[in-house]
């Protein structure tokens, strides 16, 4: 007779697979599906979160949980079989929470809200795209309100944000914006009279293709992932995903007049894969081998993006195959050099063409707009004119039109509210990490500087993808840096960063 | 309130879609997927084959089919609705026979198989095999014995045919593959004795592969598949599968040393993905959005590889490109040599290797002893010898070793018995098609010449695809070309060609 535990395993198994293909239906639909496939693979995929949802949600699956809770009373918060109890329980309750109606009519409304923001930012027409955005609020408000009473959640935007970053409440991430936005802005303030400093015209021009896509392929193939476990391909919109632990896919997108675009998002794009490829072979087939949560992801693709990829280290090592791959711009340009072009601090509109300090503005900002929306404090009508006002305060930039303002992103038309603050907190989150390595690995910069990135990646193995989904972030990064979230580390190496580059 | 129908038709479309995130995942990991990968691609393959397969012998669905029974009553038997309603309730009947612990044996035992005989077929090793497929072959025995007193089965070998050929009786089969046994023999015997009579050294040399992947893209790009609907990419084992009827995708292999296993494998494949990409609108996302049968999906891929992709016509549109592309070979040789060389006729040990004549003694062959096998008529022990003595007495060749005899294909590795014989039906039903759509279009040969292959396209789509899985063969058949499965033409044909090529 299989154990309720036994159970329970299969059950999130096969949750756990239907998520999987899910992945990979996603992932073929950005990189090799022919066009007219689309229509039936809205359907397919539909089709799977269905499923997958009635599993996550079936009576059957609460008995299991409820067995299995009573067969793991005695086994220590930290095992594999009470985290999975745990994990489960958590999800399945929250998973509950939400009616079927809800979700069917959130998926509908962002799919609709998604297409109309596509036309709208072609269009720079705000007004277009408004009715859609006001819908998805509306729908947001009535899904944060089926949390009523959930453990551990106060504000009303808690239950939004506890979906990319569980447990992380509104005022804690608040608290941690603000600390960094109070930290940057100084820093970026301090800069802007040092523009000069920076010469980054190695980094434009013309850059072929082919040889930009050998470097990728290169790129990847120097980290430490897993060998026949990953693939790169290109695509418009960079990701990774996991169609398993062992089965990683990075995307990329290619930029003719400028090589950081690849460089560094092939990097940013690995970082994440790494996570996926280093969950461990026991958690596997179980909501327990995946990243913790959006920030901790982050904090991979970041680490890997910033502190190794732009670093000087990495950076001297790469510059012979910059050479080897486009001649002259790299051979007028030194290991220093190179690593000033790399770190150019300056403002731009669009998040994602800004610099790793300035991006913190970026996310400050649009958290703090879609905090007073969810707080009644700000009418969705006047949100171009709240977003063109924080970009001057906060960048010193006039926004032209709303395409390079409030339209720029997806995210609020596809209904993500509460996923733009993971991704500073995953700068946070890096930072903290890397204090931690270089402390415990003193010639880290050295082995880099060799192209030696296994110290790294066994560190972070050993530190943080063992654990798998098994803690909430709170309980994670105290695992993993022996300390609360804190912004202080990431601030200092900013503050380091502008000192060396810019000589602030 | 939705009806029966709509609700079934919801729940077939669920089903539908799980059968195609299948094929994706199938079609990925023979072309895509990084090799680490295969284990738990295995587990998510395993586990949307399962779910999918609760829901197609659920109660519930049964209990829907009856109601959309009633609701249908008075729709003509060619409607979409009761047809919809009649192959499902097939499906669902056929389904439940088979015990769960017996699908599931099934399905773990021809895994095993399969590994033991890729090593088997190394080292050509029939008795390491030979317990696998005893298994096999009880394992299918006692399947077969599910569908006791089944509507229309009776001899015990039908069930197992049924999976591929709906309705096809085994005397039929029995039938249908002696008369073209008997019809091919005194061919091949007369091409013996003018072996010499055709060159097809222009076929062989030194192809670079990157010629022939342009060639392949090429020829793809030239038939009516439609647009923005298909991709072609390489693989070990060619293959053609539909993600859906806009999404369909063909594979190929390259053979250095001989274009025309890329040239005419891409073809064949073309041919079943054109069928796919055939179905109607209204039948996607249902059962009836398939072809009817493997006979007939193979009748499609055998009539664009063999009746246009090696006829005159096609091969003199063809043959200036090859010229441009590979040059000298294709120089010396004009259209009637280069047809003459697409068609020669020589017996060999390899059936995926053998001519379109030979083909179907290769068929013939293994049909006879996996009958004689259910029939109790062959101890599995004594399947070598009885394979060399009838390849012996069919193909004049004497066997060297079993990895080129018996060993040498999958399908009763995979538990796969009744398959075969498909594939000679494919060239009857191709027959047949053939000679009535030169009866409809006159000046068939002359478009298809010019490059012109829509008519030939258009025939199809309207007398066969528009079909999609509605009926069953009998039926279909009836409906296509007026009349009942019929050798006569295709061997009529076979006659015809051997007559232009060896002057016989």
């Amino acid at each position: 007779m299989a154990t309720a535990l036994d159970q329970l395993r299969e059950r999130l198994g096969v949750i756990s697979d239907l998520g999987r293909a899910q992945a990979l239906l996603a992932w073929d639909e950005r990189t090799q599906m022919p066009p007219a496939g689309a229509e039936p693979r809205a359907e397919q995929q539909a089709t799977l979160a269905r499923v997958g949802h009635e599993l996550q949600i079936s009576d059957e699956l609460g008995g299991l949980l409820a067995d299995a809770e009573g067969e793991t009373l005695n086994a220590s918060y930290d095992s594999d079989e009470a985290s999975l109890v745990r994990v489960a329980r958590r999800e399945w309750e929250k998973a509950r929470r939400v009616p079927t109606d809800l979700s069917a009519e959130l998926t509908r409304a962002s799919s609709l809200a998604e297409h109309a923001w596509v036309r709208a930012r072609e269009e720079s027409d705000f007004a277009a795209f408004l009715p859609h955005l006001e819908r998805n609020v509306e729908l947001k408000r009535r899904y944060a309100e089926c949390f009523e009473g959930f453990e551990g959640f106060e504000h009303p935007f808690d239950p939004l944000l506890d979906d990319f970053e569980p447990g992380l409440t509104t005022p804690e991430m608040a608290a941690i914006l603000a600390q960094l936005r109070d930290g940057v802005r100084p820093l970026v303030a301090a800069v802007a009279e040092r523009r000069d400093a920076v010469d980054d015209s190695c980094l434009h021009g013309r850059f072929p293709l082919a040889a930009q896509e050998t470097l990728a392929q290169e790129i990847v193939t120097g980290l430490p992932l897993q060998e026949g476990a990953w693939r790169l391909d290109p695509t418009v919109h960079p990701f990774a995903t996991a169609i398993s632990p062992a089965d990683v896919r990075i995307t990329t997108r290619f930029d003719e007049g400028f090589v950081g675009t690849a460089l560094w998002s092939v990097i940013h794009e690995a970082g994440h894969a790494m996570y996926e490829n280093g969950m461990p072979r026991e958690l596997w087939r179980s909501p327990l081998a995946s990243p913790s949560s959006l920030g901790f992801h982050e904090s991979q693709s970041r680490l890997w993006e910033n502190w190794v990829g732009r670093g000087r280290p990495y950076l001297g090592h790469l510059l012979p195959r910059l050479r080897d791959l486009f001649g002259e711009r790299f051979d007028a340009v030194d290991a220093d050099g190179l690593y000033r072009a790399a770190n150019k601090i300056e403002p731009a509109l669009i998040r994602v063409e800004a610099d790793q300090v300035t991006y913190n503005l970026h996310v400050a900002l649009r958290f703090e707009l879609e905090l007073a929306i969810f707080n009644g404090e700000l009418e969705l009508s006047d949100l171009p004119e709240a977003w063109n006002a924080r970009t001057a305060e906060y960048l010193g930039l006039e926004v032209p039109d709303d395409a390079s303002g409030v339209l720029q992103d997806v995210h609020w038309a596809a209904g993500l509210f509460g996923y733009f603050p993971t991704y500073s907190l995953g700068n946070v989150i890096a930072g903290q990490i890397w204090d931690a390595v270089t402390k415990d690995v003193p010639d880290l910069d050295e082995r880099i500087g060799r192209g030696e990135l296994e110290p790294l990646h066994d560190w972070l193995a050993e530190h943080l993808f063992r654990h798998g989904n098994k803690f909430m972030p709170a309980e994670l990064i105290e695992r993993v840096v022996g300390g609360p979230i804190d912004p202080a580390p990431y601030l200092r190496q900013l503050g380091e960063l502008a000192a060396e580059v810019y000589g602030i």
